[in-house]
């Protein structure tokens, strides 16, 4: 199944669709896709709502998103470029869910920004309970499914302002989410997804998920063993490499700029850089 | 005003007291205190609400936090006691608003943990955006009220194992809030207030707020130029000295361990240390 939201910020409706390739209408069945209404949508039979095309703003396609847990330095080129090195075990952040919005809306560059990067990530919604799960295999009970999370950053606040990452990650508008989320059963292998991000039509990453240091269901496991992860949850599990943060001449964005971002079977966003 | 939530987890109601130390229902006037209702509910004349006495656990008093923002090594002799400098400017990190609980709630120790610490902390409730403030003078139009929080923190997570503070700041629990929200009106000077924290009975932590590195007012203006500050959003400003994590011996809690917290005119904690 495929979910998706559309309307003006604050007023997306819902839809989802199936094998069949249908839009459906969600609203007849659900008020919203939130974490206490995903299991419901994933059980729906959709051939008994109404067929209805999307149209307008594309949303993010989950509302109500209870926290978003970030993985750092989660793939090995990443770590290199970026002079780390690849950590013992996951390196956690957080970004606070008010930096949600949907897969093309205009992403504000921060007044004072002058370091405003680029990350390409595989997003995990947790769909039921992950607390002290007891190995990585029991994770995979746990997701939903999948999206595509833009881990906007700017590295100045983020390394050069004192103390945590935390200060880089949450600026307004930082975390574009969508356009689908894309159920765990249609995704054949998570860890066998190619990520790509172009700026301005240049490709500045391009990787899979092969490469991550640690897989979906290991972070999944190990996120759990420090913090509940409920349904609505978001994980972000790290970028490739191939940030502006990694490159000799740093071409950090700017205000006109497009960043375009693929990810396999989980579709694509486009987003236009404006100043705060 | 005074604003207080009880009733069991999730199913709490909402009630203010005025300048008549009156217990009123709000339930009449507002679903819940939230973000969204807090205006409403600061605005109210109580008068015309029915009285009643709040009975059963108390929740915590503000329902729907949109995020937390913690402030770290906020005091001079905190951060002495930690072997760390005092900061040039806020250190900002981020807990989970699912970590909230009620302010007498037990406090789970974490499956692992060695090093579960306690932190008083006066707690900032945003009553009104704030985005990109020209000055700390526009901080306090922006400030709904105080309330106590508990900064739980489990410092091998936080410290030693890889990365950044959030991994030992968002454990289940890990954030007892209330008893009240004091609105700001009724709080002469923010940075006036004694804190104190008790462990089985004996003083653990006894500072006041005059002592911060940065002051409210500075903090907020400070955080709006890095994230935006919506209603309901909640900043944790940091804790004196007195930490298990300063101390020679260190007393990390226990389960069976009685944690008690007061902060002057926001009335008081009691946690019992439980295990996982």
């Amino acid at each position: 199944m495929r979910i998706a939201r559309y309307g003006e910020p604050g007023q997306e409706r819902p839809f989802a669709a199936g094998s069949d390739g249908v839009w459906r209408d969600l609203s007849p069945l659900v008020d919203d896709v939130t974490g206490a209404t995903l299991a419901t949508v994933l059980d729906a039979d959709l051939s008994v709502l109404p067929a209805a095309q999307p149209e307008g703003r594309v949303g993010p396609p989950l509302a109500r998103i209870g926290k978003v847990i970030c993985v750092g330095l989660n793939y090995r080129d990443h770590a290199a470029e970026t002079g780390a090195d690849i950590p013992d075990e996951p390196i956690l952040f957080m970004k606070a869910p008010d930096t949600v919005v949907g897969p093309d809306d205009s992403v504000r560059i921060p007044q004072g920004s002058m370091k405003t990067d680029w990350e390409v990530e595989l997003a995990v919604v947790i769909g039921s309970q992950a607390r002290y799960l007891s190995s990585p295999a029991e994770a995979a009970a746990c997701i939903a499914g999948y999206a595509i999370s833009h881990d906007v950053s700017e590295r100045a606040f983020q390394l050069e302002r004192g103390g945590q990452w935390d200060k880089g990650k949450n600026c307004e508008t930082f975390n574009p989410f969508g356009p689908v989320l894309v159920s765990a059963d249609e995704v054949t292998d998570p860890q066998a997804l190619g990520l790509r991000l172009r700026v301005n039509g240049a490709v500045m990453q391009d990787g899979t998920t092969a490469d991550m240091v640690f897989g979906v269901d290991h972070l999944v496991w190990y996120i759990s063993q420090f913090m509940v992860l409920r349904p609505g949850d978001v994980i972000n599990t790290g970028t490739p490499a191939g940030v502006a943060l990694g490159r000799a001449d740093a071409p950090y964005l700017r205000a006109g700029d497009v960043v375009e971002i693929e990810i396999d079977g989980l579709g694509a966003q486009r987003q236009e850089m404006v100043s705060a």
